[in-house]
């Protein structure tokens, strides 16, 4: 497995577009499109939050059908808790695009990032889709990757190529910011195309299981958004032999799960006032889940990562996370690490250097590996540390 | 019911002390003791942390005694942690109290708050133990209060008297810190002593039920402290009859609410970096549960928190924050009112006055409702406004 460039449009047969419609201030890219020349198998994984976006329940709805030909993703509005309204909205949206694109109204998916609760000012986003199918180009993945951008910094996109069955598979892919960031604004979305073919049923078994290992293994502050979606299309146009269950399936997997956990790290490494990026692993867990519970309270807790981002080796607060995590365990036979330096074992902390312990923690990156040693299971979960900016960006303002 | 002096030496027949150990620089108080003249009744709650601090595990086990006596607390130091070493020093000092108080090592109950993981300084702590004895005075509960204070700004204590039964029965308290502060100092501790006569079963009843109405109602910043502990000592000193099932226990309890309910506001006002004090409401709910499950979401979500601290009338990160909670509800039914201003209703925001919205979250206090309209259960949770200051606290000294 190679990485190509490209990000969406990185696999054949896909073309996308970014341009300004006038959702946000001095034409700053806000409308993106995704194509894929041919029809595509569609899957999606949405929020688990009960209040949904209008985006979101529409895409449900698409995903219906028997194949998908494009993505129409507007940033600077969520399109969300508006009512009937938004959903017209959305349907109006997704008509004008299948007539310009001449494919059916349920081909094409949707999703929205930025204000709740603010109408979406459609006019400017329907005005704008000639314009945009105009612009769509087979180089267009980077323009679609910063259309889609909120308070992100900078636009994450990554493609990669895979032999598969004889023939060569690529996967590529975009999307935007982790946690709910600016006031109102929210969102994880990202779009993933690939040029394998793969039936309806695996390809959605594909995504929702490396959904679960990667976009749902990272944490900024916790909260869900009302419209987080994550899309992959695969249009079979490859040379390449179709998927089939067994050994290609599991090679699709790794691929989609190398483009997945690359664009997941990059959610977190652009998380809002981030400084470091934390990974989480939890080892010798009686279950996954069971340490993927510990390893998300250890990763979610505000002490926990305020002391990161103060570059305290702060064991206490680590296993006192995994204690109220709700997880079975014995602190006698927990060890945890810091970037490799042992500072707790069996239910004691180490005497460790501080020294040491300062210059793991003032690298950009540090792992905290926590040892329950009640079996063989692990789990990863990624976050950021927690800095006065994070406050700072999402106190107040809701311009 | 009136409002007293007096703190946890308000109520007849108790006397307390605070001193200075050396746990803490520059002469700090950082020891406390609470007495009964006589033999008290007594009930505790405690962490539901796996993780438990040293006097935790003492303070259960004495707790299976008939009476209990005293109370110790030290802060500057946790005792968390620390494995066979931490269960011996905590009984030393238990031991030593009882000899020094002629009284049985059973009857002594304690707490301990600060850092995890460090030995606790158990010489310090033995040797100033006499000088501590000496101290006890029927008007020191303002001195104890002071005592197991870490990063609290000011002591927290109250009393109260109310009738009962034709008698007059008094209750006071004292209490600190909530949330974990301090790096790696941590720590809800109560004490609250009553004059009442009330048999053990009555009392663990009613410290169990208004505990969970009050202190366990607040939140600072979601984490779960090792040494969280609330005391209740009950010696029957009042010229009042005894407490018995029925009326007179629900008027103790009402009195005890009080105190209780008092104290927890009082800790949430003096959250780290706190400068607003936020209640959030859940009415119309189907179970007192599910209202407390959802107020709990709002309640603890960093982006809600942030935008008070903004002052920004946020309905979104609040109905998004009850959309994860985890609750069955329908936002088409929800409305939600800030200080009285209706900014949600019926799956839609409402128009709303800037002007007014900016008025009522300039002030000190706020109050959210959200009314789910699905019965008349309803649940209410305290918690402040999240600033740079906390971050500030918490990222890093360890001294």
């Amino acid at each position: 497995m190679t990485y190509i460039d490209g990000g969406v449009t990185g696999p054949r047969g896909f073309a996308a577009a970014g341009i300004a419609c006038g959702l946000k201030k001095n034409s700053t890219p806000d409308l993106a499109l995704v194509f894929s020349e041919s029809p595509a198998v569609a899957a999606g994984v949405f929020t688990t939050n009960k209040v949904k976006a209008a985006p979101v329940i529409v895409s449900q709805e698409h995903l219906a059908a028997a194949s998908a030909r494009a993505v129409v993703i507007n940033s600077g509005n969520a399109n969300a808790c508006l009512g009937e309204q938004g959903l017209a909205d959305a349907r109006a949206v997704a008509a004008k695009t299948a007539g310009l694109l001449q494919v059916s109204p349920n081909e094409i998916l949707l999703g929205s990032t930025g204000v709740i609760g603010v109408p979406l000012p459609v006019g400017k986003i329907l005005e704008a889709l000639p314009a945009l199918v105009d612009s769509l180009s087979p180089t267009g993945g980077a323009a679609a990757a910063r259309a889609i951008m909120t308070t992100d910094t900078r636009p994450k996109e990554c493609a990669c190529c895979l032999e598969l069955g004889g023939g060569e598979v690529r996967i590529g892919g975009m999307a935007k910011g982790a946690g709910m960031i600016h006031p109102k604004m929210a969102t994880l979305l990202g779009v993933i195309t690939t040029d394998a073919r793969v039936e309806r049923e695996l390809l959605r078994e594909a995504l929702r299981e490396v959904t679960a290992l990667t976009f749902n293994r990272i944490t900024v502050d916790g909260d869900t958004s009302t419209n987080d979606t994550v899309f992959l299309l695969a249009n079979g146009m490859a040379d390449a032999p179709p998927v089939t269950r067994g050994r290609s399936l599991e090679e699709f997997k790794a691929g989609l799960y190398e483009v997945a956990v690359h664009l997941a790290k990059m959610l977190v490494q652009d998380g809002e006032g981030a400084t470091k990026f934390i990974t989480v692993r939890v080892t010798g867990a009686a279950t996954e889940e069971e340490a993927e519970t510990a390893a998300r309270a250890v990763a979610n807790s505000n002490l926990v990562k305020t002391a990161f981002f103060g570059e305290d080796a702060n064991w206490g607060r680590i296993l006192a996370a995994v204690g109220y995590s709700g997880i079975d365990f014995s602190p006698e036979t927990t060890g945890i690490t810091l970037g490799g330096l042992a500072v707790f074992k069996d239910g004691r902390g180490l005497p460790f250097s501080e020294e040491e312990a300062k210059r793991i923690l003032k690298a950009p990156e540090a792992e905290v590996v926590i040892n329950l040693h009640r079996g063989a299971a692990e789990a990863t979960i990624w976050t950021c540390d927690f800095s006065y900016d994070y406050v700072k960006i999402n106190a107040s303002y809701r311009s």
